[in-house]
Formats: C-alpha cells, structure tokens, sequence
C-alpha cells in the first residue's frame, strides 16, 4: 500500500496523512463504546474539495474504504475505522465561505463547528437551528451525515430541514452539486436529502448551503415537575394535542434527576419526573404560550410549575438536563439510546426502560427530547465487567425493541452507524433494505464510501 | 395487447379499465398547454394498493410504461399520457384513512383532494399547509409526486416539508414502506423525501402518512401599493433581512393589477406593484408581524398601505391575487411559468419579464410567491395563432434561462414533467442527470413508470 500512501501525500501534502498508529488511534472511533473499529492505513486531513477529489481517486484506484469523519463526536459509530481503510478527515476544511442575509442561507465547508456557526450568523441576526449536544465541538459535516438533531427539533426540525443542498464528491472522484440558493425548488430527484443523513456511504460532503431563520426572541422557561412519569407523559401529549409548540420541551426521569442534583449539588425539587419547556416567541406570545403549557401540566397533576423571564435562571435549568450524561459518570460509564416514539408513547417507554432496568440489573436514566418523542435512555454500566457491558449491550438492544413496539424508530438523530445495521434492517424490512442496496450500489458499485455501515453491503 | 387488457381488467373489474378514446382523452393531459401527451392504451382506476400492485405486475410483464396521474391539476406535464401506455389514475383511492390529533398525523390514500383532507383535519383544530393554487380539486399523490407549493410556503414550506412516510409499488410490484409515525427518524435514507417529487418515475405512492400542524389563528392582512416594482421588490429583500416572517407574502406586477382589475370590476388602487401580506400569529404577535412589514413597505417608498383584521376583507384581497389567471383569460390563453430566484432579485425577475414581454411582443403578468422568491410569469397568447403560440414558447424558455442567470431555479413547485427535461439537465449538469439516471436505473430497470418524464432515459 505505499503506493497509495504515495499518492495521498501528493494529494494533500505528507503533513495531512497520517500514518503513526499513535496518531491515528485519535482518529479510530467516535463516541459509542458499543461500535467496531479497526485500525487504519492512514488518516488524510484534506483541505480543499479538489484534494478530497483526488484522495478519492486514489482510494478508488487502489480498492481502499474510505471512511469520511468530521470531529467524531458521533454516537453511533458511523465514523469508526475499518481496518486498512482511509479515514479522510475534514476538520481542516472549516471556512464559513458566505453569509448572505438578504437571502438568510449560509455556504460552508464541512469542518465548520457548528457553534462557530451559530456564532457567525447570530452577528447578522440570523439563527441556525440544529442544536445537537456536542454543538460545542461537532462539525457541520458530521451533522449532514447523521442528519443531526438536538433541543431546537419540536419547534424547527432535524439538520435536512436546515440544508438547501450540498457539494458532495462522488466515488468516482467527481464533484455532484444538489440543490439550489432558493428558499424553493422541485427540480429533480432531492438528492440534497438524499446525501444528508447517509453517514458517509454514498460520498464524501465537501460544501452545504443552508437556510438560516430569523435569530429568535430570548427564551422565557417553564418547569413543571411530578410525582409519576404517566402524569408527565399525559403533560407532553396534551401540549401536542392542544397544538402550541414550545422552542424546547425536555423530559428528565426520577433516575436522571438524582444524578444531577448529585453531580451539580442542588435540589430540583423533583421526584419521578421533571419537564423542562421554552417559548422564545418573545413578549405576550411567549407568555400564552408557557401560559397554556403551565395549565396542561397543572391539570395532568404536576406537583409545582415554575416559570422565568430571567435568562440566566433559564440557563441553569437547561444545565440540568445538559449535565445528565457527564451526571451519569458518578456511577460509572454510560452507553446512551436513541428511540423516537409516537409522543403520546412517552410514558409508556419510561416504564418499560424502568422493567429493562431491573431486569438487567443496571441503572437507566431516561432522558430527551420529549416534545418530539425522541428519547435518550442512558444505561450506565461498570465498564471493566465484562458481565456488565454484556448486560449493557443486551439492555441496549431490549430498548431498541420497545422502541419499535411502541409505533417508534430505532434512532431519531444519532443515525444508524456500526451499531445499529440489524436494527435497520428490522426497521425497514427486506424491500427497504433492497431499495437501500440499489442506491448504494448506483452512487458507490465498488462499495468505497463507509463499507459495512448503515446496512450490510 | 388484448392479453395485457385481460389482465388490467381482471385485476381492477372491468368497469375500472378505461379503453374508448372518447373517454379516455379526459385522462391524456394535464393543465400544461406546451407539454406533449400521446395516446394511452388504456387508462385505469385502481380502488387498492393490492389492485395498484397487480397493475404494475402486467404491465411490466408486457413491458408496458405506467404513467401515474392523479386529478390531472399539474402545470408540467408530468401526469401527460404517452403512446400506448398505461395511465394510473388513483382518484379512487380516496379515502382519509386515520387522523391522530396525538401525533398531529393523518394517514390518507393518494386521491385525497387537498381541500378534504384540510377539512377533516381542521376539525381536529389541526392543519395541513401546502395549499397549490388548485386546491379545491388536486389530489395529495399528485401534490406528493410533483412536491407542490402554493401560498403557504414562505412559512410552512412544501408538501416534503409535510411527509413523514410513504408507501409506494415499485416496478417490481412490491411495496416499500418509507418513513414512520414519528415526528423525527433518520434510520437510513430518507426515501420518502426521494419519492416526494419524483413525478411518478419511481413508483406509485399508495398512501401517506403526512404530518400536521396546530391550526393557526385567524389571519390579518396588509396590502400595499408601490409605483415601481424597484420599490416593492426592495421591500420584499428588507422584510426577509429584518426576519419577519410572515404567513403569505404575494406580489402583483401592473398586468396582473390590471387584468384583475377588469375582471373583478375594482379598483386596487395600485400601480406597478402591489404586495399582499398575512399573518397567522394572532394578537399582538401579528399586530407587530404586519407593523414591521408596513414599516418596511413604507420606508420603501410604498404609495399607499393598508392592515385589517377584518376577515371578509382579507379574502377580498386575497381574491385578487388568486383572480390573476382567470383575469388573464379575457386577454387570451395563458401559459404559466414557475421559476424561483433569491429573494433580493425579484425586481430584476419581473424588469426582465418586462423586457422579455416587450421583445415577444406578448403580454406577460408576473404575479408570485414573492416570500420565497417563486415567481410566476404568465405569458398571454392567441391559442389559435401558430406564430403566437411559438412566441409565447420562446418566451417561456427565454424566462427560464433568466431565472437561473439570477441564481435561481426552473422550477419553484410545479415540478419538470414533460416540458423541462433539457432544462433540467442544464440546471443540475452532466454529474447530477448521471445520478438521476443511476437511482432511476437502480429502482426502475425497466423503465416501466413515466418513461422520458423529468429527464430522457
């Protein structure tokens, strides 16, 4: 293989391939304990979309994965390392090339942070939605991939519905340009949507435009806590049915809570269950709406409702449900799920996650996106017991499973990866996998971009 | 091809397969003039998504091409017959299988019309957005497969924007099941937003689960008139730079005023331009939504401008706008156009339709989605002069290629259909009609659905 490695230094420089196992060992894995990975040829770190064309040529060339990778903060191991692949990074490729509010779109290459974003389009009054947690770190690359989500979703919907189309090089090295500047347009196939939210298998994302919303009014909050997960649950689905849309509606359970009133030392004068809502209409509309909210969870039996106009109380309560994973440290490592439910099933996953918990034997905190039914259970385990991860694991799938039952999807925004393909496959059934085969074998025949992930070529 | 005509019969009834041309010519096109249609061989109703699959069974073992069509409301051609085939219309398949006011879904087959479907869900308080100007009589697969628009989108987006899955009989005859009942999901790719606009080349959508909204508030309505489209173009660019957000966002150029005028016997008041906006946030949040816009229309050099919350007379204007294809007829026959550029260059869109009307020596309204910048010109004609006709086609194109010279697309919402192909393969390039071709060959080797459609095999 030197003579690839030969050509990838001539492709983008003998700096940006990395070789060192010291080195590449940074570059293996994302943030999913439960994936695969192998050990790479070399990482290339590219810097423009010519030299991304060119490592994918010479890859192509030599029948060699590709496996593209932004930060790595994935949670499903899409971005792992096969063995003897590239991973092609594109951490180096992070301009913000335009902002253009007359038109409120944002050009930018795929190693752009996506807080960095968020910052540089906040100066113009402008808002870019997708929120993901590690939003302080993730690249905008990986977003597209995964089709990313985050706390923004109830009221603004996942990373696809922020992206008015892409650059993506294809496996035979040439550059496909998709969608368009306008706010509209029909014309042809949306292959926009298509690359975005498939993890890297079909081709390496080098440029996006995305559509930027107006810079929405600070946030008013509203906490309502209770003394059963049903009567929250009933809260979150009466809040759908009477139809006002909150800017954020987070669910933490009995388990969650006791791990952040631990790990931050305070009390959040909640038992079974607490539900974290914001409105960022602003003025009298904001004000009706945590209103109307405040009187749902009153009549589904919540135990206190609280709400603030003061941003900074705002801040610290949505550090409690940001602080549930580094929380869950206390006790050990944690391995975190990722089911979307109908939002009327929230309760029902709570309970069954409560029944996989003591089966197993292991802590489950449960925690998420409650206003879109999109839940994070988080199954804490000691990670030097082998007996402990293999009831993690088991725990794991079990919620997968009950994800399904309820009317759910095995993964609302972490994506599919390493980690999840038989699940996929269970998800979408043998024609769906047929379809998926089809189009992975009409955009990638030699199976180059991300083998084995996703779906079994 | 009595033997494929045995089968159709056996697998729809008799009564469900249309043969005699006297009849089956009401099925042979649709609202386009320039797009080509030939003669189906026969043209048949399937009641069921079972009927649906045994149809496309023996028409691919006779290897004979399926045009779908739903009511025949499309303005490119895309449901136009062609020779011999097969023509698939799913206006029997009408039923509104399920509304889920917990979820904020409804479930409906194809031949839904879009206005049914609005009124059985806005008694659940719930509301479907895409609302194509042919609302009262298009059917939702047509909406699906051509992606449509209307006057909703510079707040609610387009019909993709409403689709959480589908279920479509692909060439095979099997059924793939896209998508989920969850309001966010990204387990593989996301195939339904590939079928949603695929113009009926990929399959046949037998059903749709189809996401809804709270039903806003009632709406208050500005108009304001301005002697230059300079002006109310300079006006729309600053409403988008200022981040309101309104709920409609409509311009007229002097024709439409004028043509409108005399058909409704009114006076508008207006000049060169006039623009009608709506806000459906209800109280104070539309009172200061309509009083930014005003401010901007003001400051813009607006003539004159107007705000009511009356609703009478906010339909009253919203007449005009809906009146200017109809209001065009007293001049002669139309030919609508659909291109969508960046939002600041409106004014340079209409400028160049003016120059473009002037060179053909045709008359050209330019009315439009001014909020999202998808604008329609419509070029009036003598249907019964030649010379007219391809003048009016000259100027068709010549409007096309403006669109993109302003950094826009040749289509906004009605989609490619029958009378853009070459256009298309100009817009999205040699890399992108590749890709098309590859994801069509990958789902429809035979090239049994709408063959030639949206792009040339």
């Amino acid at each position: 293989m030197e003579a690839l490695l030969t050509e990838l230094r001539a492709a983008v420089g003998s700096d940006a391939v990395l070789t060192d196992a010291d080195v590449t060992v940074a570059y293996q894995r994302d943030m999913m304990p439960l994936a695969p990975y192998g050990q790479p040829l070399a990482v290339v770190l590219p810097s423009s979309t010519e030299q991304v064309q060119a490592v994918v040529r010479a890859c192509a060339a030599h029948r060699t994965p590709i496996v593209p990778r932004g930060a790595g903060s994935g949670l499903s191991g899409a971005a792992n390392a096969i063995d003897g692949c590239v991973v092609l990074v594109t951490t180096k490729m992070n301009a913000i090339v335009e902002v253009d509010p007359d038109n409120r779109l944002a050009v930018v290459e795929p190693g752009v942070v996506n807080l960095d974003l968020r910052a540089a389009v906040e100066k113009h009054g402008l808002f870019y939605p997708p929120d993901p947690s590690s939003y302080d770190w993730c690249t905008i690359g990986g977003n597209l991939s995964t089709n990313a989500g985050g706390l923004c979703c109830v009221k603004y919907g996942v990373t696809t519905d922020s992206v008015l189309g892409v650059e993506v090089v294809l496996a035979d090295g040439s550059l496909l340009k998709t969608g368009r500047r306008t706010v509209k347009g029909v014309a042809g196939y949306d292959l926009t949507k298509l690359f975005v939210g498939s993890e890297g298998t079909l081709g390496v994302i080098t440029r996006a435009t995305l559509a930027l919303r107006p810079l929405p009014q600070a946030p008013s909050t509203l906490v309502a806590t209770f003394d059963t997960t049903v009567a929250a649950g009933a809260a979150v689905a009466r809040v759908v049915r009477e139809g006002v849309v909150p800017s954020l509606m987070e669910i933490m359970d009995r388990t969650s809570i006791k791990a952040v009133e631990q790990y931050l030392k305070t009390d959040l004068n909640a038992d079974a269950a607490l539900l974290l809502c914001q409105s960022d209409s602003g003025g009298e509309a904001a004000r009706r709406e945590l209103a109307a909210i405040e009187q749902v969870c009153a009549d589904s039996g919540a135990v206190l409702t609280y709400v603030t106009d003061d941003l900074a109380e705002g801040r610290d309560l949505l550090t409690a449900r940001r602080s549930v994973l580094m929380a869950l440290e206390l006790y050990g490592a944690w391995l975190t799920d990722d089911v979307c439910v109908p939002r009327n099933r929230i309760a029902d996953l709570i309970a069954g996650c409560e029944l996989i918990s003591a089966e197993a034997g292991l802590r489950i905190a449960v925690t998420g996106h409650a206003g879109d039914g999109n839940m994070h259970p988080t199954i804490v385990y000691d990670p030097s017991s082998a007996d402990e991860f293999a009831r993690a694991r088991a725990a794991f799938d079990r919620i997968l499973g009950l994800g399904l039952e309820l009317g759910g999807t095995i993964t609302g925004e972490h994506g599919v990866g390493k980690i999840k393909r038989e699940w996929l496959a269970t998800e979408i059934g043998p024609v769906g996998l047929r379809v998926h085969r089809g189009i992975k074998q009409a955009l990638d025949p030699g199976n180059l971009f991300n083998p084995g992930s996703m779906f079994s070529p």
